[in-house]
């Protein structure tokens, strides 16, 4: 890639990326429909937003559809997926596979041609050795040495609040670039390594307290 | 609590809804471990933000510590309780008792006194009937009669995704006030309904990309 383009797209907004993905999954789910083009108009219909929101973002990436037809889905698909994934494809890890590192791993198994979820990690010794899911399942002390041989760039933390610090510190050690914290306890990594964290309790809560406004609203108007 | 009070918090801003609820759970963990008092700064380091961004939504909902102390953890941890949580707590219910919905429910599962789950949905006649993880689980077809009785508030959506244009007119007829939707199909809901949306499959793609433009950075620096 020229480097004027990638010096473009390293400076894309958190926001900007997390819509492309977004749009490429809307996309994917069109061309599987036989659609060819769409217009910004359909892609925000979709993804909730305003259609000038979907063109600024995607006049950041340098692309214009033509106004009669809209933009060509597949050539969207291939210059989003130049943009978000790596050519040769990122090895994924799941830290802990209790119940929430097996569904996670079974929600991401073939969703993305290039993230492979290719190991798993956990201290229970009935699931060390074997295969869970079709992933094969180690020990967290032979973390560094696995995260070397697989080339794993990503990990994906799923273990209980206790273990965050031991594990923060074997996933530092063995040279992860990228950590997504499935976990309620914040991570704590340095700079070098990109995190993100969800924790789907602040999700929750957040429908709660607007539950809650709605309900109060309604008690009001009714007095 | 005063009607101008009541004002108040109506209008607080999503992003500071997230955070009390971020600053109730490290509260939660600092008063376990016998802590009384935490000032600013030590909130924001756990959750990784600034102290002056702690400050400012503490005053948004009028609280203030002293210079010495700092904040007092237990008042601080019930008045983000008065603000997020309904008095009379909010039953929630999950759709879709597959990996993903259990996942869901057993971590959510006595994590907030004030949110129970008290119902599971699924199409599978195994399911039906039975307890799962000790939810009672109903067949869809009995949604607006469990959501009216339960007194249902919230539902989290852990469909596949061909399910979600029928789940989401069951819930809407079932008059549910608030969506949780954890599949990578967006959900359509009137305004009335409290609408909020995950995706991991964004969340991984976006950690991919600051992972692929470090290797980049890595790959030039070396030349």
């Amino acid at each position: 890639m020229v480097k004027e383009t990638q010096n473009l797209i390293k400076g894309l907004p958190h926001k900007t990326i997390e819509r492309l993905s977004q749009y490429r999954r809307a996309l994917l789910i069109c061309l599987e429909k036989g659609k060819e083009y769409i217009f910004s108009h359909e892609i925000a219909e979709i993804q909730h937003i305003t259609s000038v929101q979907v063109r600024r973002d995607l006049m950041l990436i340098g692309y214009s559809g033509t106004l009669r037809k809209g933009y060509n889905i597949k050539e969207l698909i291939n210059l989003i997926g130049n943009i978000i994934d790596s050519p040769g494809g990122i090895n994924v890890a799941i830290i802990g596979m209790g119940n929430l590192g097996r569904a996670v791993s079974k929600y991401l198994t073939h969703k993305r041609q290039k993230l492979t979820i290719v190991a798993g990690f956990d201290i229970n010794s009935k699931k060390i050795g074997n295969e869970i899911l079709g992933i094969p399942c180690y020990a967290p002390d032979e973390m560094k040495q696995i995260v070397e041989e697989k080339k794993i760039g990503i990990a994906i933390i799923t273990v209980p609040a206790t273990k965050i610090p031991e594990t923060t510190k074997r996933l530092i050690n063995a040279g992860i670039r990228g950590v997504l914290n499935f976990t309620p306890t914040p991570v704590v990594v340095p700079d070098n390594i990109f995190l993100e964290e969800y924790d789907m309790i602040t999700s929750l809560e957040k429908v709660a307290f607007f539950v809650k406004q709605a309900m109060i609203e309604e008690e009001e108007n009714r007095m």
